[in-house]
C-alpha cells in the first residue's frame, strides 16, 4: 500500500515490484533482476532524448470530472494548429506540467484543473506542493484558468477517510477514490491563493468561472454542491485579483459547451490568431 | 500519492510513469511510449521463465523491525544446506510469500513477522488480506512461526493518521511510517486469528514467543512498550493452540540470538536435519 509517487516523482522513471526483499541473489531473485536488465538495456540500446518538435504545445490540466470540457476544447486548439498536451492533475501531473513549462515547452495554458491548490491547503492526495499555478506567471506565456475541480479534494475509498473529514459532504468517485467538499474558511483560502498566483503572473491572465459549478458532483442535485462555498471562492477572487486581470462569470458549469468555446476564444486572442 | 501495491499486486510488475494524461500521442508521450517499448522489447527478447533451482528453499518474513533476526538465523540456513528467500511482510510481500508457498517453492516458513495478521484487524498499511498465514498450513510444510511485529500496525506520516489513532503510542519508523500500537481487545483478535490458522495447518508448526518484545518500539522503554497487551496475545495463542502444536515461551526479545537460535533449532529438528 505504498503511494507510487515519491518513488517516480515527475520523471517517466520505470518501477519494477522486486516481489522479494533485496537480501543477495537467490532463485527468485535472480529472475527478478533479469527482466529488470534485460528491461534497461531494451532502452539504453534505443535511448533518444525527449525531442519537443511542435512550437505551438498547449498544456491543459484536467481530472476524470472535466472530461466533457476538454472534448470541446481540444479539437478546436488541433484545428487551429495547436497540439494539446493533457497533464492528470493528481498531484504528479500539476508538477509534471509546470516543470515543463519552466523549461519553455508550452506557448500557453489553459488550466481546466487547478485542484491541486485544495488538496495542498486541505491535505488531500492532489497535492502539488505549495509553488503549483505560478511557473506559466514566471514564463510570462498566456493562462487561461478556470477553477474546475477546486471544489473538493481527493481521498481514497471511503472506508479510509479519516474521522474530521467523515461530516463533509462527499463525491463517491470510484471505489479507489472519495472527493471530499472543502470548508467554506477552505474555499476562501483556496481564492486567496489564486489570488496571490495570478497576480504575480509576468504574462496575460484570463479567469473564468463556471457559475453553476465546477465538477460533476459540485452541481445543483451533486452530493458536494454548496453554492454558498462556491459564490466564496468566486468573490474572493473577482475582488483580489489585478484589474488588468478580466474575470468572466459564465452562466454555465464547467462541463458546458459555451464555457469551453469560451476558454479557446480567449485564448486565441491572448495568441493573436487571426481565428479570433 | 497513489498506492503502488494495487498496480504491481503479487506479480514482478513493471510500471512506468506516463507523466502525461494519456490520449494520444504527442512529443512528450513520443518518448514515454517508445522507452516503454524499447524496455518491453529488451525484456521478451530475453525472457526465461522463472526457475526455483534450489530444492531447500526456506521462506523467511521480515521488516526492519527484526533484521537482527534475520542476521542471526540466515548465516545458519545457508551453512546447513538452504536457501533463504526473505520476504518484506509489507501486505504485499506476505501475499506474495504464500502464492510461492502454494506453487510448491519451499519446504518450510520461518515467519518472523506475520504483523500482516494486525494491520489486516486494525486496517492498517501493511494488509495482506484475510488468508495470510494459510498457505503453509495448507501445504502441509514445516512452520516456525514468531509473533514479530504484530504489536503495531503501519500508517504513513505522523501528519496523516486519523484522528481516532492519534491517541495510540506511537513508533516513529522514519518520514513516510509511522507504527500505532493496537488496543487489547485487538491484541486479543490477533492472537485469535493466530489460533484459528495454526490449528488448521496439515503439516508441524512450532511457536516461539518472545516474552520481551515483538519490536524495537514494543520493548520496555519503547514509545510502543505495552507488557499487558503483548501478555494477552500470548495468553491467547498459548491457551488456544491445538495440544499437538508446541510452544515455546523464551524471556527474550524478538531480535535476542538464543531466540533466533531456537527458530533455527526448531526449524532443523522439524525437517529432520543432521545437525539438530
Amino acid at each position: 500500500m505504498r503511494p507510487f509517487g515519491p518513488f517516480v516523482g515527475i520523471r517517466d522513471m520505470m518501477v519494477m515490484h522486486s516481489l522479494i526483499d533485496i537480501v543477495g541473489i537467490n532463485d527468485i531473485s535472480r529472475s527478478v533482476f533479469d527482466n529488470a536488465s534485460a528491461a534497461i538495456i531494451g532502452m539504453a540500446k534505443n535511448y533518444k532524448p525527449m525531442e519537443i518538435r511542435g512550437k505551438k504545445n498547449v498544456a491543459l490540466t484536467a481530472l476524470g470530472t472535466v472530461q466533457k470540457a476538454i472534448n470541446f476544447i481540444c479539437p478546436q486548439l488541433i484545428r487551429a494548429g495547436y497540439q494539446p498536451i493533457i497533464f492528470h492533475a493528481s498531484g504528479v501531473g500539476g508538477r509534471i506540467m509546470e516543470d515543463f513549462i519552466g523549461r519553455g515547452t508550452f506557448c500557453g495554458v489553459i488550466d481546466l484543473s487547478p485542484n491541486e491548490l485544495t488538496d495542498h491547503i486541505t491535505g488531500g492526495f492532489h497535492n502539488a506542493g505549495p509553488n503549483r499555478l505560478e511557473a506559466a506567471g514566471k514564463a510570462g506565456i498566456p493562462q487561461i484558468i478556470i477553477p474546475g475541480c477546486v471544489d473538493f479534494f481527493a481521498w481514497g475509498p471511503e472506508a479510509t477517510i479519516p474521522e474530521k473529514w467523515r461530516t463533509r459532504q462527499r463525491y463517491y468517485h470510484n471505489p479507489a477514490y472519495t472527493l471530499i467538499r472543502p470548508t467554506h474558511a477552505e474555499m476562501k483560502q483556496i481564492g486567496e491563493a489564486f489570488v496571490r498566483k495570478l497576480n504575480a503572473a509576468k504574462g496575460p491572465v484570463r479567469v473564468i468561472l463556471p457559475l453553476k459549478g465546477m465538477s460533476i458532483g459540485g452541481l445543483k442535485g451533486g452530493t458536494t454542491y454548496d453554492p454558498e462555498g462556491d459564490r466564496i471562492l468566486f468573490e474572493t477572487i473577482k475582488t483580489g485579483v489585478n484589474k488588468n486581470i478580466p474575470v468572466f462569470e459564465m452562466d454555465f458549469h464547467v462541463n458546458e459547451e459555451p464555457l469551453a468555446n469560451k476558454a479557446v476564444e480567449e485564448f486565441f486572442k491572448l495568441r493573436g490568431d487571426p481565428k479570433a
